[in-house]
């Protein structure tokens, strides 16, 4: 099969989903899964699941099907997720507090190990065991834990100069929570989460329904 | 051109951030800009926003650039942002709360109409000026605002049950921040936001650097 060196990006952000359906299956005591029964639980192809894994290597037997366990190590191990990575948050708002406060941060091979506001009449508060911090001691704290990931909670006005200053002190990789897109040089990775321009891709949606259009769904 | 008849899924969802960026260039005062300018402030070439734009009519003049006010009118227009779409929020954690609080919920097209917790502890608190409600009226809540759209911020083992109850009771499209993929009909639209999920396939690629592999940057 033809194949680039490199699974292309999309490739990489099933991988998560994967491996979070696996860790169900194991809590569920299943320990042996078909691509297909894999794939009916993410709404993804069997043949693009085995299409997806041909890129990191031979994994399941024919007619048997995977080794949920095994499969679910070499996925992380792919993801890098044998350890944890150190991870700062700024702009601790309900959203920087939710962040805080969810274990799907705290666990799953990542750890939040600061949190940072501009706002003093924060600084110094605690979010579950966290205490909010300055900005004077983003640089410090990045530095210690070595961490290469971020999270951005703050307004829009604000994300930039907040970009710029975590990619000054050795961030690499950011999830941009902020409604803006962020200039960043091009070693830096940025990835956005924004929740109020999805929905307007919805309301476009349904906008054409009423309108009586026809449309296709996914 | 060759253009098939509905513009794809992708085209849909950047224009709500060509109609976030021309927003703020209205607010900054600028009435004209390039698609070469608008393309720098959200990483998108000018070529590929004419071709998005294209899928629509025609906009902006070869040399002159966009109206700034009326190329978003249309852009409102096309993703039914012309008026505000009601919106159920189910699940009222740290998540929720920060849901309803976020003004672009509340702006921007859309409006909570109603919050739900299954929590009897939650069940008449306030969050700013809506209450938060038991399961039992989602039905009529849905009825009396004709209600299409809904945002899920339950635990995942809870989240199927709710997109269901939802569906039933005439739901349309779902944001979805559980972390499991929900089995739904095919006229119902999902999109899903997953930040662990997200986070994780940025530690694949900081993996590969600290292994010394080659990565290409989007």
């Amino acid at each position: 099969m033809e194949r680039p060196d490199a699974p292309p990006d999309v490739v990489i952000r099933r991988l998560p989903l994967y491996a979070r359906s696996l860790r169900y299956l194991l809590e569920e005591g299943v320990h042996s899964v078909s691509s297909q029964e894999l794939g009916e639980r993410i709404n993804v192809t069997a043949a693009q699941i085995r299409k997806d894994l041909s890129y990191f290597g031979e994994f399941g037997k024919q007619g048997i099907g995977y080794d949920v366990e095994k499969l679910l190590n070499h996925i992380d191990h792919i993801l890098g997720l044998t350890h944890h990575w150190p991870l700062v948050v700024v702009g601790v708002g309900s959203l920087g507090q939710a962040i805080a406060r969810y274990d799907g941060f705290q666990t799953q091979g990542l750890r939040i190990v600061g949190l940072f506001d501009s706002d003093p009449d924060k600084i110094g508060q605690m979010v579950d065991d966290l205490t909010i911090m300055d900005y004077s001691r983003l640089h410090a704290v990045i530095s210690e834990h070595q961490a290469r990931l971020a999270v951005i909670a703050v307004p829009a006005t604000r994300a930039q100069e907040v970009a710029d200053m975590l990619i000054e002190a050795g961030i690499r990789a950011i999830l941009n929570y902020a409604p803006i897109i962020l200039q960043t040089p091009d070693d830096v990775w940025v990835r956005y989460i924004d929740p109020v321009a999805v929905m307007h891709s919805l309301t476009y949606y349904l906008a054409r329904e009423q309108g009586g259009a026809e449309v296709k769904r996914r």
